[in-house]
């Protein structure tokens, strides 16, 4: 298990912050010491998926959708909770093979609303390839609950050829990006509170396991895959770094920011690198396979905009820290996020 | 798929209600009408866990858990997680390999409330022999939940040897059930209500993956399993008989019905047979497998007051029909519960 620096030992009466649930540096403390030493004794880094015992090639997945409002630019709760936990099982090397799908409604809920959600939902699965195999649906009272939550967990089987770990970053590795950042955060937040940037963005929700599977042609040449949802690019090459051990260092002008998300997010103060994405994903390959991989990602839309952001320096550099080189020449560390600044965003 | 008698249209703006969530006849409806239809084709009878697709031995379960209060007597919604899937795998013939944890918390919890919910949880993982393999943890602000919901997703192993599905049910076999019921449901709701049966009463809340073990070994002779949770032993009963095209009889006085539960099903004018149960199942099993497998059960603490309470004709009733006989020698008909009467009970 890699530690944290300072974990946080909590106090009596302390209570739950929004920022637990973030993704960030709160998240992170929140799991190391209390939610997974409860679970008992774990090897090796967190990944988005985790190996089956006792299958060799099968990998699981699980996650909660929380989003508000339930259906936003581009895309809705329900086909988010199938690109979500396809995303999970890809950024582990894997193909899906089945999803379960548990509902938690609302007492009051419109049953159109709900049929909107699931028809999504199915369509998204039925897109991906992945069959709802197995589900459970609970009610609970007006205010127990706001309207949908949905758990989706995903069983994906590793796609032979590829072995990549959030642990399998290496000195010299390009660190390459597949698509525009910030679409997700800002299309749900400005829904929300009907600021109008709805019009010029649309969530980039979609699932990622095609441009997986093409990548999977580069072999052992890949070797760290993480799609940047909640707490956005600085939580996934923060991870990444830590994991592996490495430092990491990114070209701010290399980031593909579209205008209208730089403009949101200059307006709500928002950090576009802490903004959740939901259909882009970070790749570090070896330096010698980046060119084919940059080309294979562009062969396929889930990756038409892919680019190369940085790379793990061949050598120097602090292991596990993020560095951010500005258009100006200087350096910046890129922080884990700490808490919350966009709830409820997936 | 199975269909239901009258499945109900849903009429524009109709909304959610508690029952809808009860796992009754209303649950039925939804299932049918609105949630399975956006998920495409089934084959089938809905059984407690689905088959991955591809493993030939691997099925996989899913549940959100909701009860309210967390913490009751005889267990709390940690422990309880876990014993629901275990069970729904059990059900299914199948031993856990692996479960998935996913938390939906509500801002302001308690850290020690949410300890002891993890702790039970580990805990009841570890008792039951399964390890926790990967989770996801979301936090919700005040009042968009209540406190603590868990959804666990289990993957399991068919036991060799044992083939059984809630259509496996034949003409002749024996019913038998595991342990007394109604302890769960009314041990929740009296806790809730303050109405002091909790000294008397506590939840039978357990993983019954051993007792299953244990009567695999009885192969071809057991049919149908299912534990009866939400809508009781009457759901229960219901969907087995619906799904295998069988009528089925049950005595009324063979029921273990514990006299605590008998008065406070009373005062609370509650039917015992619509009364969730978490660690006690029915077994449909060939004639001449009956005797050997009440023995099997018996020699297991989870079993040891295991009865035999019914059968199916072996020729003549109405296919799908349950009818109790009680204890003056008259019949009635044993109905699939409607709605709710016990809301966030499991």
């Amino acid at each position: 298990m890699t530690s944290l620096e300072c974990p946080v030992p909590y106090t009596e009466n302390e209570r739950l912050l929004l920022g637990h649930g973030a993704g960030g540096r709160l998240t992170a403390e929140l799991l190391e010491s209390l939610v997974l030493p409860s679970f008992g004794p774990r090897e090796g880094p967190l990944e988005d998926a985790a190996l089956l015992p006792g299958s060799g090639h099968l990998v699981m997945s699980t996650d909660t959708f929380v989003v508000s409002p339930l259906f936003f630019p581009g895309g809705d709760i329900g086909s988010l909770a199938v690109h979500g936990t396809v995303n999970d099982l890809a950024m582990r090397g894997a193909r899906p093979v089945a999803l379960s799908v548990a509902l938690l409604l609302e007492e009051g809920l419109e049953l159109t609303e709900l049929k909107a959600v699931l028809r999504s939902l199915g369509e998204a699965a039925q897109e991906a390839g992945v069959p709802v195999i197995t589900g459970d649906t609970k009610v609970v009272g007006r205010g127990a609950a706001d309207k949908v939550f949905i758990t989706t967990t995903g069983v994906g089987r590793l796609l032979p050829g590829l072995s990549v770990s959030a642990a399998g970053a290496r000195p010299g590795d390009a660190v390459l990006l597949s698509g525009p950042i910030g679409l997700h955060g800002t299309a749900v937040l400005s829904t929300r509170e009907g600021l109008g940037f709805e019009v010029d963005i649309a969530s980039d929700t979609r699932p990622l396991h095609r441009p997986v599977a093409a990548l999977a042609g580069l072999g052992s040449g890949v070797h760290a895959l993480r799609d940047p949802t909640r707490g956005g690019l600085a939580a996934a090459l923060n991870e990444i770094a830590r994991d592996s051990g490495v430092p990491v260092e990114i070209d701010e002008q290399a980031l593909p920011v579209p205008a209208p998300v730089a403009a949101a997010c200059d307006l709500l103060g928002l950090d576009v690198l802490h903004v959740a994405n939901e259909g882009c994903m970070v790749a570090f390959v070896a330096p010698g396979a980046a060119e084919e991989a940059l080309a294979v990602l562009r062969s396929l839309p889930e990756g038409r905009e892919a680019v190369r952001i940085g790379e793990v320096p061949p050598a120097g550099g602090h292991p596990g820290r993020v560095v951010l080189r500005t258009a100006v020449g200087a350096r910046r560390v890129m922080d884990m996020p700490v808490g919350e600044q966009l709830p409820r965003i997936c």
